[in-house]
């Protein structure tokens, strides 16, 4: 078999065997029979021509191969994460995971950093002082037994296969392919041996998915291959266009979290947050229906056992636990500028794209994965689409460092909130949950 | 300006600019912004989504500059060359390059070797004991000058962009491409310096393009871009079905380009090299139209004036010029197998592929750029297309080392040579000449 034959068989829209499929994902491991030129140009090849379901799955099998695989039949209960494809102000993993570990589920979640306009949760964990997310392989065991659930970082000898594909795709302009994108995620979830997944596919302006059809798309393929792959599955295709609660940036976002957990976040934080940890429970088999489920992770958060699981978690994973009581013991930015209403009116939008590279400008996220981010700064929005606003009044705090940073970030911020004559017609994100596939939709 | 967006630009369809194009191609030769698997994945990205005549036109001037150009001014003639896309059996430029140095052009011819089922120029040269095509610039000024042609092959510092690209391109499937196949042809034929230059664009089942519409895809893009870059050119798309004249294999070829010189070649031989010999005299502005340069061309093979010149050519580049008078100086394959006719019946078609490909088996042609040829082996075709034959009359001689090689050639010829009970309406390679785009052809 040789790497050219390969290519040259899915540029002209062949479909690709188990065996060529093997033979490329060790051979982009190993560098056996092909070299990086030959994987980048198949992966430009698979953008035009794309995979179908069973090209896909094959794929996604291959990667999730090419490295370790976690066992956790040793735990007394079901193991199931959660992954979301990356949206403006979403702390939702942050509140989920603690409220579903309440409910008995382990939740190994294996998450990633920020980059371009959207956060990751490594970045907002790590806001809190002494938070490690890289863990030895036993200490993860340790954990996930003692806490019911960890975070973390991915770990080198995971789905190797992706790490080096993804490398390539980044800088090759073969991002955006919806087989590489299903294979790329749905792998480490694979090699992370859960027995279920809760899939949440962002759609809108501060989503990777601009459009609901692409979108579509994507949580179709994740939906169809995950469960070709043997997985139990629920994708939730969720709106995207204003941020998720108020706060946007690192510590902010941890804040914002543990109100929510303390019951007094935002309702679409704390809905969203719900609706996704009770779909982890139901997959999980610790409910019998979607309402059962929703209520045992109300009372959860109602209860504070969500809280502190939360506590445990920070706890164990070394980070302080008095910023659960004390937020001021989180880092906080040395300036806060209001950016105010210039005339009277409505919010009709607040543009989830906008705030969320503002917020990059402010230090808050990474224009290239080597940079480093500041935990303090960010953007809270003091007003929600809808709401009736007076000339002057503040409409976000900017929590910036540097007076360069802000003066790039205001443009930006000028074009995010978008004032209206009379209330607005529509709300963005509004409904927050566009669709759900899977079982337990009931 | 980053690699990665110029890729995403022709991914989605973009037109590059000269300053994107230029980048890249600086960027494939020296490393500078560029890795092999950026450049690689525009490769792909061109495959798919083309290039207009302004972005090929640059491409082709930007791989030209990528090294040096010779400049001949100091000649008293028209400097012009001619290229071919490839066929068998085609030995035209071992007999229009001297009769066109007869005729007053000169001819600074730099060729290729043979890959897959067409030979090369060079490799049939080299069958000449002591023919050498490779020359420093200073000796091949001086041949040039003296001679009127010389035969040679690529040096390193002419056009380097074209063999990196190339190479890449081999590899992964990214050959088959209008634009990159017209770059690469002309950047070095920009290279070469020459004022003029006449192209030969096969057609046909033995040919690179199989299908008219893409032969003459390549012709036009050819002719359009050679113009946009200042070329004064013609181009010819010829029937490439059947092999051209009766000999396939390096020494063979060699032979009948001899016994064309001397006025006794086949007659479509004859009639192609004539005819593309005459477009480079009344290119180079030493005839007024299309039927004074093929008198002119007829008058100097007829003359003998061809053949001296390739004898001055043999002579100056070390060849052993008695094989002009003694074929059988050159090397001789030791076994000769006759295939015979299994039936009664006409020749309907002689398939070039299958010859071609039958050659490359018996040793006279590669399968990869780093095999060995064998100058000795090839087949010669006892009949034409339209012939009526008997049963177990001789229809190929196969010139061949080991009976191994000839196992293998012998189910090729067995689908090469296709009889018919009765005369065949159409004959392949009929009309020899397509079409012909470009000054001249009146």
């Amino acid at each position: 078999m040789r790497a050219v034959d390969v290519i040259r068989k899915k540029r002209d829209g062949g479909k690709l065997t188990p065996e060529e499929i093997a033979f490329f994902v060790q051979g982009a491991v190993s560098g056996t029979g092909w070299m990086p030129y030959q994987v980048s140009a198949l992966l430009m090849a698979i953008y035009f021509r794309g995979m179908d379901l069973e090209e896909t799955a094959c794929l996604t099998q291959a990667m999730a191969a090419s490295g370790q695989r976690w066992d956790w039949s040793d735990l007394p209960g079901p193991v199931v994460d959660k992954h979301s494809t990356g949206g403006v102000g979403d702390k939702t993993s942050l509140i989920l995971a603690p409220l579903a570990a309440a409910c008995g589920v382990y939740v190994p979640m294996m998450s990633g950093r920020g980059l371009g306009h959207t956060g990751g949760t490594l970045d907002k964990l790590e806001a809190i002082p002494g938070f490690r997310v890289e863990w030895e392989p036993e200490q993860i065991r340790s954990i996930l037994r003692d806490v019911g659930l960890i975070m973390m970082g991915p770990t080198a000898a995971m789905a190797p296969a992706d790490r080096i594909l993804y490398a390539l795709r980044d800088v090759t302009a073969t991002v955006e392919s919806i087989p590489l994108i299903t294979a790329s995620i749905l792998s480490k979830k694979i090699a992370e041996g859960i027995a279920a997944l809760v899939l949440d596919v962002k759609c809108g302006r501060g989503a990777f998915m601009k459009h609901r059809p692409d979108a579509e798309a994507l949580a179709l393929s994740l939906q169809q291959v995950g469960t070709a792959a043997g997985l139990r599955l629920v994708t939730l295709l969720t709106a995207m266009d204003a941020p998720l609660g108020c706060c946007i940036g690192n510590a902010l976002e941890v804040k914002e979290a543990i109100e929510t957990l303390q019951g007094r976040g935002p309702e679409d934080i704390t809905a969203l947050s719900v609706r996704l940890a009770a779909h982890m429970v139901l997959l999980g088999g610790l409910a019998d229906s979607l309402a059962q489920a929703e209520a045992r992770v109300r009372q959860a958060l109602q209860s504070g056992q969500g809280l502190e699981r939360f506590r445990r978690c920070v706890m164990q994973q070394g980070g302080d636990p008095r910023v659960l009581d004390r937020p001021e013991l989180l880092p906080q930015a040395p300036h806060v500028e209001a950016w105010r209403a210039p005339r009277a009116g409505y919010v009709a939008a607040l543009h989830a794209d906008r705030l969320g590279q503002a917020s990059m400008l402010l230090g808050a996220g990474r224009a290239r994965l080597e940079d480093t981010v500041d935990p303090a700064v960010g953007i809270v929005c003091r007003v929600r689409p809808g709401q009736k606003v007076s000339p002057g009044e503040c409409l976000l705090e900017v929590h910036y460092r540097q007076d360069q940073s802000l003066k790039a970030a205001l443009p930006l911020l000028e074009q995010a909130v978008i004032l209206e004559d009379g209330p607005p017609a529509a709300l963005p994100n509004e409904p927050l949950v566009l669709h759900t596939w899977g079982a337990g939709t009931a």
